[in-house]
């Protein structure tokens, strides 16, 4: 939490649940991954946090944008980023969403099968594409199952067939999992990618880009290695695995860019034991599962979360939502403690939620409307 | 999929993805409920689905309503659903809550935490209360955990607590499981329950009301009990276990009463190959577990989905969502089989599912809208 999200907080007590999200650190973390891999282009993954204001600050910083769906190209077209500036990285496509793209001028879009490819040819003629291979996932705390990605071997089919269709085979993509925290999931990534460039370019084909996509962690319960070390990692890899021939780097960045600038100010709704048997208190909050912390599934991300009881013991607690689902709860694994003193009414905040929130809250789970968001 | 269904999808073919229900099916499941159990008072669960067109016309038939939020029962109230028939059936409610359906006249809480009473007691004095009991939810999809209810002997305790706060200590309810396929489950919680009554007749306290809760199931790919069936098991039940002292029962159905009612349209985005060892093709569909289908989670809901397809081979296949996330796939290990013919474009619809889907909806997961809705 930034001291001007304490300051908002002191000086406005917002209803809850809401996110405070602070503009200046999301341009402060913009500033040291553009400062740390400057040879890279940022495309700044909108999903992560589609909200106005973030998507105008970071094109005025210069960020280029990796977008979802032809809703989020229009969101970032709507905050002034250029066409040329905005790739379309879901691999599935309806062919209504690649046509309208096309449309608005985007021309730069990522595939794994055949069959988008016939889509992407049809629909966006000429433009350049770039495949994406699978990946191994491990060390990710939100891998990315087998649901994208293909192998090696036919990304090479692809990319030779892309061009044969007339499209431009502009280069290769991968994703080693969100909030990964192992810098050498990149390093055999890139190993793996740097065998297509090579495969191709004896076949006359030659790629121009390779999209290492995001996936960089931010500190929430526990220490994570810092962008330095994963920038380090990636610099010494592209140069051992590419030599002379270094393609153009596409980073796809969302959590990291806005993960640790936002909290969630959540009330407790009660706090009472269950089970006579078990000394852990139950903690209900007002934002669940379906109200925006969806990465709890699982207890896959365990966020931070602090309240204003200073002083005073502590005890063990499950965390659960408001609603009436018994699978809204988002920590009963997981081990957490909170002031004995805790209380309905208090206030809570759940640290670095600044990503993969707003967007993720159902509309009217039980009726509880979306969080209220605060960009300041 | 009603015919009703059926002409409205082909003299309209609404944008996908969408929701559309036929409202004469909720009428006739309504119906269908209060023969089979005319003894008892039907409660719809507004969380299973709270559209305006739905509350009006259960209203108008005579349904009451359990409501999980003070802005499911202001949905209710605007319908012209009278304060008294409406259930303020969350255990866990913000005092500000409380307070606020406690002014439009609601005179019913749920409970099941002496912290609970205790807010109930100050925000709504004088109201009736009752307490809910965990009991077995064995033989249920869409299981209830820890998260609510509590002991036998705590329940007791509570409601004699309630008496003395000057509430209304009006009754006990349970609830098996969402999705619940075992009729013995009823049973095993009515003879839980009638503990309660009994032990607490002795000290002088009359319960007036059993709430059974909801449960009941709705058949997706297998066949499940016929609610006849389960109201045979509970009215055996009751008169086993209360005798000459039958409370009045409350019932709390939400799948029962619109599940089957309706259907969702989506489209095929691709389908592809991934694995190259594994046969099974993935099909990826516009609406995906962020997109409604929620209780797809651990692929506990199996919904039927069929396509217009009538003829010729089929194949496994791995179902999919939209969205860029490796977590939005719906059924992999489950045995689904589509027609080999299937492609990108084709309209496919997902049964039976007009519970908990439209409001359990992200607002903007990866940009998608959440679907529409067709009541008809």
């Amino acid at each position: 939490m930034t001291p001007k999200i304490v300051r908002y907080l002191a000086d406005h007590q917002p209803a809850t649940p809401c996110l405070v999200l602070d503009l200046d650190r999301v341009a402060a973390n913009f500033a040291r991954l553009r400062t740390a891999l400057p040879d890279a282009q940022i495309y700044y993954a909108v999903k992560a946090n589609p909200a106005p204001q973030i998507l105008g600050m970071l094109n005025d910083l210069g960020s280029r944008f990796d977008a979802a769906s032809i809703e989020e190209i229009m969101m970032c077209l709507a905050q002034g980023a250029r066409p040329g500036t905005i790739s379309f990285g879901n691999t599935v496509k309806k062919a209504s969403a690649i046509a309208a793209a096309f449309a608005q001028g985007i021309d730069m879009f990522a595939f794994d099968s055949a069959e988008e490819l016939a889509k992407i040819a049809s629909h966006a003629p000429g433009c350049k594409v770039y495949c994406r291979i699978a990946v191994g996932n491990d060390g990710a705390d939100w891998p990315l199952s087998r649901k994208f990605g293909t192998t090696v071997a036919r990304a090479r089919d692809l990319l030779i067939e892309a061009h044969g269709l007339g499209l431009i085979a502009y280069g290769l993509s991968f994703h080693v999992g969100s909030q990964q925290t192992n810098v050498a999931a990149y390093q055999a990534a890139i190993a793996r990618a740097a065998m297509v460039f090579t495969d191709l370019r004896t076949q006359g084909l030659d790629l121009k880009m390779l999209n290492l996509g995001g996936g960089f962690p931010v500190r929430y319960r526990d220490d994570v290695p810092e962008i330095e070390d994963f920038a380090e990692a990636i610099t010494s890899a592209m140069n051992a695995h590419f030599g002379n021939h270094v393609p153009d780097m596409i980073l796809e960045p969302g959590r990291f860019i806005v993960g640790d600038a936002g909290i969630v100010a959540s009330e407790v709704v009660l706090v009472c034991h269950r089970d006579p048997e078990d000394e852990r208190r139950w903690v209900y909050l007002d934002i669940g599962r379906y109200g925006g912390l969806a990465e709890t599934e699982g207890e896959a991300i365990r966020y931070d979360i602090r309240t204003a009881h200073r002083s005073g013991p502590s005890g063990p607690v499950v965390i659960a939502g408001p609603s009436c689902d018994g699978v809204d709860v988002m920590y009963e694994h997981a081990p957490y403690a909170m002031p004995m003193a805790l209380k309905a009414g208090d206030i809570v905040t759940i640290e670095a939620t600044g990503a993969y929130v707003t967007t993720y809250a159902s509309q009217a789970f039980n009726g509880f409307a979306p969080l209220s968001e605060h960009y300041i």
